[in-house]
């Protein structure tokens, strides 16, 4: 019976970052595509032990894995030695903007805090995390995380010092659509440019400050009209080829809005009900279909619950 | 009875603008000052008679009046000819940095459309006010005035379109202290940049995406850590003697946060007693009795309620 304590399974859901207009410090958690991890605690050792399953070629050096970096980073904060064996199934593809790399590390951490008897808070986790972050795209950032651990909408007000507020997940329903097509994170990053326009930042500070009243009020109109970016997307949508029709059809079929998901090339879109989501899925094949670019959709609730263990 | 009718008197109390975090987009009531308005209706003419009483030298010609301008900005979507006689005592003195401006084109919006039997909305009566700021800084902004007539807290979302955004009154009090001296809206705006950070500007929408799940959440310590400007504030200060000496003794005796009071030279302060926001009055004197600066100061409630009829 004890060892089985020393072994635990999660699902590690995927993410949508940014909202749209929150850049950086808006996420909120999906209930699928998920990653699912198994964990085992090895006593008196600090070794990390990774191993994949599935096709994609991941490092398995703890220090250059994302899942690994970040149990480094818990290690760290632990009185002795305890070591860990990671088995990754992942099914959330890397690459497509929708929290891959931060499902792997937010679920490594969940799982072993679980097995350590939930010392560290959820604070603590997103901040091991990040470290799994940085290993990925090279910026400790945390608008994927999160999401992943606290499930719902969270804010990261600060990131210096670390400030996660976490917001009820709206009674709503996510389309996301992965056109088969590869944007690094890090390419995504640099074709921003580092000075904006102190007018366009108001207009976007008026638009996180409206998403955020929307999703504390359960006002779906105004979620709708606040989600609108005039400094990241008409730069970043240049790397997704059909965005523009994707969003102009799924606004039309009855979404709420919605934009790019992280730095693309996955797009996301909400609506009020699980029939229009569907309906949205729709005019996205539709628009992937006619370009000729392979393609997956979700449909889904946001998702209240973040890390499951299973 | 059917003459006294056709008088009205309201209260247009004094707003802060901006909330530290949420340039031109923020705004919350207080109870007082206030500048007290009578308004009568004039049948059959568009004459706009404006009376002043008290020692400001304001103009009287409506087109150069705020209140004159809101009124004409109201006329012009009334079918019939309607007129107004205006006499305002003026008791938000002008360049505090307290809406002054928007609170008498506030008023008069908010008389006329009582007169008129309530014809309008509020966001109209907001929209019509915004003409009133334009004489006044030469910018149509709304942060002041949506406050001044919804009370409590406003986000404008948006100035095209107007999309007024009201929050509730965090049970919060306020202090004010207004230093005798003068900063001119128009020179405040002019120290600005045209170009920030977008790194700076991430930290600002950060921060205001906080103050407003604060509000909602009725979180006073992340009302309290939100209220961070990296981007205004470390320019504007500059025109505010005594400001750092305010902020640090306001903090220290037990506020939660606070920062200029729209383009000031009026520093505001936010606390969870009246106790507390009672004892920051006395530090912003100490202060200002040190420099050798007259000022005054305000303590009170976030008001619920804007203009009031009386």
């Amino acid at each position: 019976m004890k060892d089985d304590c020393k072994t635990v399974r999660v699902q590690a859901p995927a993410t949508v970052a940014n909202m749209v207009c929150g850049f950086d410090v808006l996420g909120f958690c999906l209930d699928q595509p998920y990653d699912i991890m198994t964990l085992t605690l090895l006593d008196g050792t600090s070794d990390i032990l990774i191993q994949h399953l599935g096709a994609y070629d991941l490092p398995t050096d703890p220090a250059l894995n994302v899942a690994g970096a970040a149990l480094i980073a818990l290690q760290e904060e632990l009185d002795g030695a305890m070591g860990f064996e990671v088995v990754i199934d992942k099914r959330i593809k890397p690459g497509s903007g929708v929290g891959s790399s931060a499902a792997s590390a937010a679920g490594a951490v969940v799982a072993a805090n679980h097995l350590l008897g939930g010392r560290f808070s959820r604070e603590d986790l997103v901040r091991f995390a990040m470290c799994g972050e940085k290993v990925a795209s090279g910026v400790k950032h945390a608008d994927n995380i999160a999401p992943c651990i606290y499930g719902g909408v969270t804010l990261i007000r600060s990131i210096h010092p670390l400030d996660v507020v976490a917001l009820p997940a709206p009674a709503l329903y996510a389309t996301v659509v992965h056109p088969q097509i590869e944007v690094r994170t890090s390419d995504a990053r640099q074709i921003l440019t580092q000075k904006v326009l102190l007018r366009d930042a108001i207009r976007q500070w008026g638009n996180i400050a409206g998403l955020v009243a929307g999703i504390l009020k359960g006002d779906n109109a105004l979620i709708g009209r606040s989600m609108e970016d005039v400094l990241i997307e008409p730069v970043r949508k240049i790397l997704i080829p059909g965005f523009d029709q994707v969003k102009t059809r799924s606004l039309s079929a009855g979404a709420l809005g919605g934009g790019i998901s992280g730095s693309g090339p996955s797009i996301f879109m909400l609506s009020a009900s699980e029939e229009t989501a569907t309906a949205v899925a729709e005019e996205m094949a539709v628009v992937y279909r006619g370009i000729g670019i392979d393609f997956h959709t979700y449909v889904g609730p946001i998702a209240s619950a973040g890390v499951k263990i299973v």
